[in-house]
């Protein structure tokens, strides 16, 4: 028999596809995790609270707070938590909102996303990875680079979320890498070609009018040509990151930025910065989310 | 009771998601047409000639040959027949393949798709309908564009493909509206937007490299703005097209130009095109199908 975990509070992260939680200790400590497939996107109203039940009621016997960031605050979600819009810091304490729940035990607050009015762009979890970012670095001014489904760049100044923009970078690979014709030429991809992901970026950063003719080409060499499906994979993952950043240039160019995101991804934007010279620092996407989400607890507010 | 059907042969244009048939007579006109939905991507190898037995068994009493192109052709097809390499004309009577059938009644032959090998590009069922296009236009120097799935530009000279250049448009556009999160604000779009698909158009143009960023802008403007659905559709139907077009500029920029496609979608390109002063002559895509499977047909060779 383990001790039974009695947090000071509860971290959720609860995006569209999966639930993450973490029983945190006053200090900061992470006591547990837990996470499970029960993403908003699978959910209708009543099936918020059971399937976070499932996932944290053993944490639950001395009624910790509950702070979660995400998807779960959407229209769709558990309880609508409205946009606050840019310019403006990244989270609000009076800003959250309390989720309706029936379990007594249960006392949940969901954060706001952000908005910006025109170019018209939204974020829903980003928000609190940059707050945590913001947290773990001191004063940062400078551009954050959210890679991910929806990769987020972000301008930063005097602690306030300035301009942002997203791109439909990895849900374009996913589509394009699992459901379009492209899939028969990387299946049993299991090497990786850096050779063909540089080769690639700088293809798509000197022409990106191109890509469009670039995807097919990736099934032509697959017939033709012999092209290895590991080195269609990187091209295509290549193209698709050099496209976004020859859009996001004035993000990045002669700026100072910061990578936010998961290991692997976030060192395929590291390369590729790097190679226009562009020396990116690089935070861990769960560190910053437990940073960000410990900012808003009740229970470690004072650290904040 | 009608008539039995007794064609002088039979056309085929069997493509990866559907099937469709003509029993013609030896003038080139249409006797009967037949469809349905056995595409060669949901058949194996055993299961070909059944499929194409039940939609045109019925016009078989005088054994009339059968011309077929597209993706029966393929390696995954019923039977290959190699890529011939451009510069070439587009269909070669002496290439053709014939399919293996267990009926006495069936005489399959199946036109060759092309190949380019650098930049690598292939085409399957499309050099069937330029071949058709060259015979219904007579003399015909200038560009091909076949949109579709899989989009065509094609350079035409002296009766030879000299290159051709494939973009991934309508497949991009099918994933985009149905399977991204971009399909949440096009859901019911009953209506079109001719400003929406205008502006896209121009705007995609101008600056090709923001493809990325403005397709996430169309959902941020559903959340936030009310961006109508039909609005949407037209507006990302505008950004690829538009995106198309700036690659293929080389191809159009003070060329004569033909569409053959579909009419609704040729209508599109051909409106994008009229933008940039170019005024594109259009065919009906299964009018070119036709009169290239008739150039192939044995029983009207001498008409060719």
């Amino acid at each position: 028999m383990t001790d039974a975990v009695r947090p000071a509070w509860i971290a959720v992260d609860w995006g569209t596809s999966n639930l993450r939680a973490w029983a945190m200790a006053a200090n900061g400590r992470v006591l547990a995790e837990a996470s499970s497939e029960d993403g908003m996107g699978k959910l209708d109203r009543d099936g918020f609270e059971p399937a976070l039940l499932r996932l944290i009621g053993a944490w639950l016997s001395g009624s910790p707070p509950v702070v979660a960031c995400g998807m779960v605050g959407s229209r769709q979600g558990w309880c609508e938590a409205p946009y606050r819009t840019v310019p403006c810091p990244p989270l609000d304490l009076s800003a959250q909102v309390s989720a309706p729940a029936a379990d007594p035990r249960l006392r949940v607050l969901i954060a706001p996303g952000l908005k910006q009015a025109q170019p018209a762009d939204v974020m829903r979890g980003e928000e609190t990875q940059i707050a945590g970012a913001l947290r773990l670095m001191g004063d940062y001014d400078g551009i954050l680079c959210l890679p991910g489904t929806h990769s987020k760049w972000v301008h930063i100044s005097a602690g306030e979320v300035v301009s942002f923009q997203t791109y439909m970078t990895g849900e374009m690979f996913a589509l394009l890498s699992e459901a379009s014709v492209l899939r028969h030429g990387m299946q049993g991809a299991a090497g990786w070609d850096d050779a063909a992901f540089d080769a690639a970026v700088l293809d798509a950063l000197s022409r990106p009018e191109r890509l469009a003719a670039r995807l097919f080409s990736l099934r032509a060499e697959g017939l033709i040509a012999g092209l290895a499906p590991g080195s269609a994979r990187a091209r295509l993952s290549g193209l698709l990151i050099g496209t976004e950043l020859a859009a996001a240039r004035p993000y990045w160019l002669g700026q100072k930025v910061t990578l936010i995101g998961a290991e692997k991804l976030s060192a395929a934007y590291a390369r590729a910065l790097a190679a226009q010279g562009v020396d990116a620092m690089r935070l861990s996407a769960t560190d910053c989310t437990l940073a960000g989400l410990a900012a808003l607890s009740p229970q470690t507010e004072a650290a904040g």
